[in-house]
């Protein structure tokens, strides 16, 4: 069988025009396929702009019997205005991650695609409700009974079904062929996770005077500044798995009992340890925070336990799942089944899974470090520290979280599981 | 800048017709750019087909003035008949990684391309003469003084300026890109260096019976297969630079004073220790036939010494000049100059630097083991043993290679330098 190339990214939209509030309903009565009917007509319609990210357009069209989202990217960060420009063509890789990631996460776990326009960078979705994002519900101290499991569940099925160990390798080629060319928005990771924080960077953005002196230490720190740049290197070539690329509790939308991972414009083939990192890095953010939002001293802790166990048990329910899939496996080309389901055995098997975890789980310890960093050194802050208004409590608060950072990335291969981590971070 | 899509490999060629020497001087008349003349008309022209490869038609065309090679693909593995398919596609990656190599390492190194036609599958080179094939005249006992330095020079060139390291990130992403689709023979390497040489693979090919029971041992040994499983999904997955892809003495042409590198069609972005530990696993290859083809015993010591040299110089060359690169280098994302140049200073530099090259040596006399093991348990033999017509004498040499590439692969880490390597050989 020959290799069927796949359509390359757009890189030009000649006829691309970004959408209004009111442009929308008309480009929808035009554009929607036949089956995603609003009810009503376009005048029946209401349309709210809401993009209060960094990058989109995000409208909710609400018609008379279903509401959708419709996300279209601009030619420019948006946060940062038309000087910083970005291609449309996130909106390729955004599309296509969140259907690859469908296809083994299933609607479950990320929102239902129901048209994608190229050529207008235009993603409709389903609209998710009464779901809100999980950032701001942990900061107001919220706790979610399936968060772990949803998480866990889709690492182990986005992060295996995409790898050689689980997927064909030509397939697998193929997304890796796919993905590589969004280089632009893994260069905003390259930048501002693994570079800006470790230099007096420009873009650099921290509570200041009070952590003036930690940062300083932390720009001489050698010993970390070196791990972070092997890193960084590991980021740039390890093409394990299909990543979300910014699984940060801003990218997941919760009810009680749902929970959905949305946002993968950041989509691209890399080490399976940056998404894992990344999500448990955004926990011990809002862990680190609390003392900023809750008061009572017994509530607090009584919620710091709660994200310490979404951490532990994300990771449990990452590795089981993760395991579970690849001791059934059928394909993927890695640790192949002639070696070991047919020929080793099963007690092999579980000594190259032991090594594969292990590792694995140093470098999730690593980049979880790297992202605590750079939330709170680098450009992109998090509104968990960002909204503490007393500039000394956040202070007080960062600067442990920054303490758990250089112990995460120096350290990792001192920890053999996550409540060992909470020790430490207890203990500083 | 927007993200400029490379034409994707072409797949389909329809219009595709194998060249014979009949039908090959019309087709170059018609086809070839005006600035190559070969002198006088298509009926003075010369044809031999000499293709003793595995894959592909190969045309030597001698005209009144100039001579040029031109190889076809065909769309089976020729060593193997029609009933192994192949697609086409490989002529794609070979005309484009010879041309990436041609960029760093100069046509001092490979030979200048002068047509390449897609559809037909068909890249018309410079004819190499007096060049010979290395492997023949290892075999033949020969040395060439500027053997280490070309092969040193080629592997610093082209690993260095295809890597994070010292190239651009978006332009690297877009050999990710590029040379991902090129499954086919990717999967080759996947199969036959590390997968089917650790079970009773059909198509293994052997000494027979005075290897059996060696060979059996090693489908027991788990400590050396857990490795190669390992180092497969590195293979599978750190895409760190643009791979020959299968650089053994097969595909390097000499003559005293110059070193041709050719036939890269397994181009692809892969760990830079697999294209290291190729060569220098087939150099090894070649030391331990030597007793199969050299009888007086001083002579082959000298023979031997030699080759130990040429495997010592080539790593010591090659860190040299990717070293020499790094220092100098003014691109390349990773190990960025913001953080070493301009922030660190140069002793975390050459920290970083030490770090990095110890992986590599350890990941490149891995690499040499498992090269050495498939070539004498595997498909694949090389003529260096195959050719020794005592089979006792060609197993007793083998024996002793296999014992160096468990010792390789296995006890890696305990190696500083390959000098050391050296003497555990010797002492075999």
């Amino acid at each position: 069988m020959s290799y069927q190339a796949s359509p390359p990214c757009p890189s030009k939209n000649h006829n691309y025009q970004p959408q209004t509030c009111e442009t929308l309903p008309l480009y929808l009565e035009q554009n929607l396929p036949a089956h995603i009917q609003l009810g009503g007509n376009p005048e029946d319609w209401t349309v709210k702009e809401v993009g209060d990210g960094n990058l989109n357009l995000v409208f909710i069209v609400q018609g008379l019997e279903k509401s959708i989202v419709v996300k279209q990217a601009l030619p420019y960060v948006r946060a940062a205005g038309e000087s910083w420009q970005l291609s449309l063509d996130r909106a390729y890789f955004e599309y296509h991650s969140l259907e690859t990631s469908a296809r083994f996460a299933s609607y479950d776990l990320v929102p239902e695609v129901y048209f994608y326009d190229e050529e207008q960078a235009i993603c409709v979705m389903k609209y998710l409700t009464p779901h809100v994002i999980l950032r701001k519900e942990l900061i107001g101290g919220k706790q979610f009974p399936n968060l772990a499991e949803s998480i866990g569940t889709f690492l182990a099925r986005t992060l295996f079904h995409t790898s050689d160990i689980g997927m064909n390798a030509q397939e697998k080629k193929a997304l890796v062929s796919r993905f590589a060319p969004n280089h632009e928005l893994c260069k905003i990771t390259e930048d501002l996770i693994f570079t800006e924080p470790y230099y007096d960077a420009e873009r650099n953005n921290w509570t200041s005077p009070q952590l003036d002196n930690d940062i300083k230490q932390i720009w001489q720190d050698e010993e970390m500044i070196q791990v972070a740049m092997r890193y960084k290197f590991k980021f740039m070539t390890e093409a394990q798995a299909l990543l979300h690329g910014d699984l940060h509790s801003g990218s997941i939308m919760v009810t009680e009992t749902d929970t959905k991972v949305i946002d993968p414009e950041f989509g691209f083939m890399g080490p399976m340890a940056f998404d894992i990192g990344n999500y448990i890095g955004n926990l011990f953010l809002a862990y680190f925070a609390r003392p900023g939002w809750q008061e009572d001293l017994q509530q607090c802790e009584q919620e710091q336990q709660w994200l310490a166990e979404q951490i532990s048990t994300t990771w449990k329910v990452f590795t089981t799942g993760f395991l579970q899939l690849w001791n059934n496996k059928s394909q993927g080309d890695a640790f192949p089944t002639e070696i070991y389901q047919n020929h080793l055995g099963q007690r092999a098997l579980h000594h190259a899974q032991s090594v594969f975890i292990e590792t694995l789980f140093e470098d999730t310890l690593v980049n979880a470090g790297l992202e605590i960093n750079r939330r709170i050194i680098g450009f992109a802050g998090v509104a968990d520290f960002n909204d503490i208004p007393n500039a000394d409590l956040r202070a007080t608060c960062e600067r442990r979280a920054l303490k758990l950072a250089r112990e995460l990335i120096v350290n990792a291969k001192n920890y053999q599981d996550l409540n060992a981590v909470h020790l430490f971070a207890q203990s500083i």
